[in-house]
Parts: structure tokens; sequence; C-alpha cells
């Protein structure tokens, strides 16, 4: 008998499924890396702002020597940008870590969590990882119904994940209903506003969730770096919640979690407000772009405030799966959506003019 | 009533004490950065290898996407390395996160984990934050006891660790003693054998972990970066293990744990065996700088096989913490070691000849 090692639920957990390196599909498809397009991971299609690189090249010569443990720069760079106390704080290896953090320092195996049906894969996998109970809540229009997930919170919910703007739909809800929200959920569940696309939102749509971590005690705002700051490659996220949490998480944070050069970058990118701007005004004028051509071809999207849009190939369920093949052929990386229950769709991140014209053509010549 | 959240022995879990950031020294004590010495955090002396600066500056194209969640290359070269298949590796954050991958893969809460009095904190760190229970073996001669360890494993023991050679105290167990433990334990106890300090060991003492990694299932070998490679600020480290291990760590491991940068600088480092063996003599000519001065002071220290020295600096349980402090005034940044039981001692990493010549000569003034 072959021995197994490790609780069932650690051994029930289906792996993470990324979007495909350019360097796997060329090898895969044999294709010319330099030709082959990856709208697959809401990667920023600027790359990194060059103050980063600035402040890669600046701190390359300390690279023998442990990162900052504690983050001393990056923390005063939040704390001035955030207007937060450094105890307020917990620097993730992207935001991926600050969901796992909370997952692993508020829940017990047997207590459940509560999440979206269509919501970022993340929540699914920390959820089963420490053997808790997921309570998945029917999606409404594609995104969070936030009046049934306070209904759908029990005695042994510890932890709520909440995306705004949703991954993989792109879907926003409303500060005043995520107000509403708040106010309801029992003060020790602890709350997870995830905010990776915060930074798209148009101004009028932004709110102040700091404001919200004041009032609430059981609220932690996660961020990163990975997405309109360009940084995807470095890992680095963060949460913000008042020290009742943040002291805890800092507990079981591995304590060199985030590495000297994804440091010293996140510095250089959260002062550079210039390239934040001009990644969401081409994330904007890409949007426009996709989704005249999706009205052209008359394919169903869904409204979307992230850098990506979820649309509709075909009316079966092995379309995904289908469409994402012939476009792999033609070099062109999207991310399928069958894992999240989503077989008839493909997620498409927005990207440089040039590169989501030839999506739409390779679009168009696989669908006809 | 303040809430509080997470289980009881996330709440007592005391934080992870690393070496004295530079920058955090220089700002408390006032003191000038360039001026600062550090031998606090078994860093390597000579910083990272050019090879890997190289690596960097050509991988800095790329961050703006995320990094390879597969790790391709890092593999192939450990593969190449190691003659290891691809599906025996698991790549880690450094070695802390192969240490932690194993604790929450293999143990749930109230199951036992094996440790050794005096060995490395991140093992009791990665027990406690699981709600694991740990059966610390009291050490012998400041070492592994292996004959007490195996027989300290009881029915819900899960996970065991052992180091080779040992952080904080620097011994080492040869290999039949090892091969013998592992021939006690039951096949259903993970073994992990952290051999972060591996690469300091002379050629006669070096031992083919990768063979008892194909004998035995259960047995998982972690290798860092940090230390002998030069890479302390990337955070890399891998474990090697059979699929039946690795395959679960795998599920768990964040996805995009190690970052383009660290992977890119790994590949290189892992293939300058130049530097590495500039490294190793290095070490063992500081070893002697320092075990010289340390019998010319007739202080008691414990042989060590890495790339640090545990001295005793007084017979009263504040001896460590004064000296550290005395000697923080003085610019030099060694490790306290109080938190692990050993308050009359301090760890010297092993540093350049001048940076151990200028720690020799603060130790003097202090204990004079």
């Amino acid at each position: 008998m072959t021995i197994q090692f490790g609780p069932d639920y650690v051994r029930a957990i289906a792996p993470y499924q990324g979007g495909k390196p350019i360097a796997e599909v060329a090898r895969e498809f044999g294709l010319d890396e330099a030709k082959i397009i990856k709208l697959a991971s809401n990667e920023n299609p600027l790359g990194m702002p060059d103050s980063a690189k600035q402040a890669m090249l600046a701190a390359m010569g300390d690279i023998g020597r442990y990162p900052d443990s504690n983050g001393f720069d990056l923390k005063q760079t939040i704390i001035n940008k955030y207007k937060v106390p450094a105890d307020w704080i917990t620097l993730g290896n992207g935001s991926n870590d600050i969901l796992e953090l909370a997952a692993h320092a508020f829940v017990q195996p047997g207590q459940s969590v509560v999440y979206a049906q269509y919501s970022f894969a993340v929540y699914a996998l920390a959820t089963q990882a420490i053997g808790a109970r997921a309570i998945v809540v029917a999606a409404k229009d594609y995104g969070h119904d936030l009046p049934a997930m306070a209904k759908a919170i029990t005695a042994d919910t510890r932890l709520v994940f909440i995306a705004n703007p949703n991954n993989p739909t792109g879907t926003f809800i409303p500060a005043a209903e995520i107000e509403a929200f708040l106010a309801k959920v029992p003060q020790d569940v602890v709350v997870v506003l995830d905010e990776a696309y915060n930074e798209y939102l148009a101004p009028e749509l932004q709110y102040d969730s700091i404001a919200w971590v004041q009032q609430y005690p059981n609220l932690l705002v996660s961020r990163t770096l990975s997405k309109a700051y360009g940084l995807a490659g470095l890992r680095v996220g963060f949460g913000i919640a008042q020290p009742v949490i943040t002291d805890l998480l800092n507990r079981i944070r591995q304590p060199f979690n985030v590495n000297s050069m994804a440091q010293a970058a996140a510095v250089a990118a959260l002062n550079d407000s210039a390239f934040l701007q001009k990644s969401a005004q081409l994330n904007a004028e890409g949007y426009q772009q996709l989704t005249q051509a999706f009205d052209a071809m008359d394919l169903e999207y869904v409204k979307s405030y992230g850098n990506f849009v979820l649309v509709r190939v075909g009316s079966d369920d092995a379309a995904g799966a289908r469409v994402n093949l012939e476009l792999l052929k033609r070099g062109v990386i999207v991310r399928p959506v069958g894992n999240y229950g989503l077989p008839q769709w493909l997620r498409i991140s927005i990207g440089l003019p040039q590169e989501n014209a030839a999506f739409i053509k390779a679009l168009k010549a696989v669908l006809s």
C-alpha cells in the first residue's frame, strides 16, 4: 500500500491555474516567443514603471543581505500615501499572501469562510488549504450579492472575502452597498475587502475604504502592486487593518516574505502617480477598443471595472476551451475560466492597442 | 469588551526575531550606516555573485509579467545539478517557505511535530502557527540527539525537523547517524532535512541526501540560496522529495511564491561553482580567524560547520543581551540567542577578514 501524507483536505486541492507563460506556450505550440500576445493574467501592458526599475538598480548592491523584515521604507511610503499608522500595515508576497495569511490567522479547520460564486480562485484555495468549509454564495449578475452573503454567514463563519472590482468578472459594488454590508456583519467575523483592481476605478467611483477600516476593527483591506503599478513579477501586496488584526497577520507572516527588489520597486511605484494615471488611461481606452469589437461581433460581455473583460465566446460548455485553444495556436494567450464555472466565457486582459487589435483579429478568425 | 480574532494558538505566537537591519541600528544608535558591521544573519559577506547580478539585469524587462509559476528554468537547473525529476522539486520563497509548507501540508491542529532544542526558530513558529503540539527533544552537546528524537515520535507525530548543520549552534550530524534515524522513523512521518548550510561542509563531510530521498518517500530535503549562494535578499529555496510529498506542497504553495528576479538570479548562482568555492574558502578562513581569537580570549564556543560561530560571552544569563547592546553601540551587529534558550551566548556570522577583525576588537573592548 502506498503511504499517503497530509490531511484529506490538502490532498483534495486542485492547484491554481495561472495564465500560461509566454515561454511555455512557445514551447508547446512551436511558436516564436516574440510574436506571442499574452492577455491572460491581468498584467499591466506597460510593464513596470521606469521609476521602479531605477529603484531596483539602486538596490542591487545589497542582495546578499536579507530583506528588511519590517519593510521600513515601504511602510513609510504606505503611511504617507494612505495616512495610516505603521501598525495597521501587513506586507505581503503579493496580495495572494495577504489573503492566505487571513485564512491561516483567523480560521480553524471545520470553521467556515464565505465568498461569492465567480470570485477570485485564491479564496477557494486558501479555504481548502486549511480544511475550512466554503460557503459559496450565488452571484447576482456575475457579481457579489452582498445581502445574500450577509445572510449566509453562520455561527462558525470567521472570514468573508469580497473583491471589488471582482476578478474574473469585472463587476463593481458601489460604496453604499459595502457600507451596508459591513454594518450587518457580526463583529467577530473578519471581512477581507480585496481591492486588487481599485486603481482602475474612475474617480467618481472611488471610495474611502481606509475610513471603513477606522470604523470597523474586523475589516482588512487588501491591495496589490501587481496590476496598475506594473510589478506582477516582483510580488508585492499589503493589507491595511487595525492592530487587532494586523498584529496576528504579522505573527504568522514569513519574516522575509517580501524580497529586497520588491520592496525597493514598490516604494518607487507607489510614489509614481504619473505612471498610475497613464496605466488607467490606457486601460480605459483599451476597454473601449475591446468592447466596441465585442458589440460589433454581437458577443455578450460583462461590464468591467478592472483591466480585463469577461466575454462569452459560445453557447455550449466547450466553447471557452475550444476558442482558447484556437487562440493559443494563433499565438494569443487569454484566460479560460471553466474552472470558475464559466465554461462559455474567456477573460481577456486589456493590453496595448496593437495587442488588443491582434486579439480581436484572431478572435474573429476563430469564430468565423 | 475588545473582540479577539483568531485561535488562541495564533495569538500566542511571538514573532520571529531576525538580525537587526543596518539601517535600523543606524537610526536607533545614531551611527553612520557605512561604518556598521553586520554579522547577525548568516549572510554571505561577498554579497551576491556577479553572475546573478547579470541575470537579474537581463530579467528586468519582464517585471510587469507574473513570474513563471512552475519555475521552468530554475527547475531545469536543479534537475541538472541534483539529477532529480521535475516532480520532485518544490520552489520556495526562501527555504523558510518550504519549512512552512511542510507544516501546513502534513500536520493538523493538535497533531505533533518533533524538533531539537536549540534548532532553527522557524520550526517552532511553523508548529505554533498551525496549532500543532511541539515535542522539543533536549539537545546533546548543543546538537541533535537523533536516537532521542526517534524515541520521542508519538502516534500523532506527522513531521520531524532536522537541521544539518544546525542553526544557531553550528553542530553537524554525520551521515551514518541520519541514515540510522531515517530507518527508524515510521513511514507515515515526514522528515524535513534542512540543509541550509550544506555548502559550507568540507568535502569529506558531504553526503548524498538525494540518494536518501530516493530510498525514503517520507524524506523532504530543504535547500536555500540565502547562504553560500549569496541571495538572501531575493528569497529562494527549494525542497526535494518524491512526488507523494512534492505534489502536496505544490498544491498549497502560493502559485507565484518565487519572484522573477529571484528565479533568474537563482539559475545563475546555482551554476556558479567558482563563487560557491570562493565563499566556502573565505568562510573556512574566517572560522579560523574567529575561533583563534576566542581561544586567545579563553571564550567557549561550539565547533561550527556553518558560516557562523556560537560563542559564550559570559556566565550569567544577562551576558548575551548585555554584550550585544555594547557591541551595537560600537556599530557591530551580531545575534543574541536568548530566545533560543542560550542567554549567555551570541551567534557571530563569519564575515570578511576585516569585519571579523573589527568584531574581535569590539568584543575585546566590551569584555575588558
